[in-house]
């Protein structure tokens, strides 16, 4: 179904709360392309779409149609797909993009598309004459729950994930439920890695609710992927308007990410997705927080089924101890040398803490095929 | 006299006021090489100075000497010289040091050079990890006067000069008077560019002071450039503390910059040194200022001489009308194809205006050779 073809309905709206930079999730169907979901926004001449070749074809025309009763001119820069192109070269097209049609410092940008169009756009909109607004239009899972909302945005540099970047918050976030039903499998699996991740660290009824409805998750039934997206982000919201800035709490949104990232910088970006890196991250962090004593092997057990369970792989790369811990002293948390992990220190509960060296060793030795 | 060869003498200090980004301006001799000068600073465990391969002879070993108390590590960066290197390309030169010597976001950033140099690892320190604290040591009068206070930072991008950057607070700025004595007549005269700025927009006594004190300052006679920086950096701060994110007022800090940009574009970076730009923009802007009717022909007079006197080219580059038409538009100022001007609306006050086209047309043909 087209994201045209259907009345517009917003099924939730969740506040991101964070003073004068505060804005609104809407969580619904037949949203892209309506033109009221694009009222309200900061006036400019101009708005500038960017959007990968992936999904171009599948809603870039139905959005810019909605935005032209709103704009002048809506330009559009269409971006090659994937984590291997979230890079330098890459970002410079949406500034070619801007300079070339002379936008000004009142432009728009639009974000079309999964984590990778939404953390690039954001970046470009901090940096682009010093900072203009943008909108996160999340057409992932992943991007829904997780990577579009909050405000980090980045490019990798070869040796780290996100290394490059700026908090710059959007000014509103439209997930459109529409556009996951032409997502492919491995993606949806890969966003329900960020789905899960909520449980362990925040709220163990959501975890039972997503073991209950995963058969309904993962055959994309309405109801239950708009509960799904509608509970990560109000647990989002709840971490980042306490954190804005990573000082302390937000740390945690990143459990399974220092494995995870390991992984993704260790086989080359875009080998694995971000998300299936992070499902087999949660596992290893799992199996870390039971060495240090925090939770019981049944705990782990009990998730890591569920990760499996969601399409996600549950074994590393066999990169070597050494490479694991190599890639992971460039993690953003680590300090002086010491990485530091984000631990689940009991069910519903994280935190973060430096490990021994030789449990680390002995996690990625039983976690890697 | 190099800077560790005396004792280290504060002579003023002025402070930039921004609630919880606020920080200090210190002037004075013998600082750079002083231990003591790098107190107070946030803690870590690693800095990493970021130089140019002409300054880093003459003061990078003084200051990584002076460092090496306060921090386990002490990394460099040498960039090459000039703004012709204010590049993504140079810029990432800084992420692979931060990246290859594992830098944690503790790390704190020094910008040992001018304007470009300050730019740059500013720009640097916002982005890498989202944010690390970085200290600004400007060694030209250009970066002393007017580039290292205020947060600005950005690389340029080939169609505008700054368009890609952040505003990002240093904590500390130090003003090594003794660094100026190395300084190649061509920069000192640059530099004079934006201190004569600070008279037509704000203080015409500062300009009496100037004409008064030009000589000396030439002759680079400590007291009369003690007090040049000193006075530049006041109104500055002034400027800043009233309007951090250049939503008004601060605009008035680019008088002679829209027409500047354009020459320096139009050329190639690095052609024309920016306050040789500047000082000819200035009297581009003064001429429009005058065809408005804002100022007389006898003020424009006096500053022309005063900016040639200065040794600053008060002819501009012969690219025509429409070149420079073409590249004013994307000047940040520009809203919706307007160009925008600061022009002195009465000797000591600057606004920001429109201008007709014809007008800017006459200035360009009358002021190019």
């Amino acid at each position: 179904m087209s994201a045209a073809s259907h009345e517009p309905s917003v099924l939730h709206e969740v506040a991101i709360d964070l003073g004068d930079r505060s804005y609104p999730i809407r969580i619904g169907t037949g949203l892209l392309g309506a033109f009221g979901t694009w009222s309200g926004l900061p006036r400019s001449a101009a708005a500038l779409v960017v959007t990968n070749d992936t999904v171009a074809p599948l809603y870039l025309e139905a959005l810019c149609l909605a935005l032209r009763p709103h704009y002048a001119t809506v330009h559009k820069v269409v971006l090659p797909d994937g984590e291997a192109h979230k890079d330098w070269q890459t970002l410079n097209r949406i500034f070619d993009g801007l300079l070339g049609h002379a936008c000004d410092r009142k432009t728009v940008l639009f974000a079309l598309g999964g984590g990778v169009v939404g953390d690039m756009t954001g970046f470009a909109a901090a940096c682009y004459m010093r900072g203009v607004p943008f909108v996160q239009v999340p057409t992932t899972l992943l991007a829904q729950v997780d990577s579009s909302v909050g405000g980090k945005t980045a490019i990798n540099h070869p040796l780290g994930k996100n290394m490059v970047g700026a908090f710059h918050q959007p000014a509103l976030v439209v997930c459109d439920l529409d556009t996951l039903v032409t997502l492919p499998d491995r993606e949806f699996s890969a966003g329900l890695a960020e789905v899960i991740k909520y449980g362990p660290i925040a709220d163990m009824a959501f975890l039972d609710w997503i073991e209950a409805h995963l058969g309904e998750l993962l055959r994309r039934e309405s109801q239950a992927v708009a509960h799904a997206v509608r509970r990560s982000c109000e647990i989002k919201a709840w971490v980042v308007g306490q954190d804005e800035r990573e000082a302390g709490l937000r740390a945690i949104l990143n459990f399974g990410h220092t494995f995870g990232h390991a992984i993704e910088a260790g086989l080359g970006y875009g080998e694995w997705l971000h998300g299936e890196a992070v499902g087999c991250g949660m596992v290893m962090a799992l199996q870390l927080s039971q060495r240090l004593g925090l939770v019981d092997a049944g705990f782990v057990e009990r998730l890591t089924r569920l990760i499996e369970a969601a399409g996600l792989p549950v074994r590393g790369p066999a990169l070597g101890p050494d490479r694991y811990l190599e890639l992971m002293r460039l993690d953003k948390k680590s300090e002086a040398g010491d990485i530091r992990f984000v631990v689940i220190e009991a069910p519903g509960r994280a935190g973060v803490r430096a490990a021994p060296e030789a449990l680390v060793r002995d996690v990625v030795r039983h976690c890697t095929a």
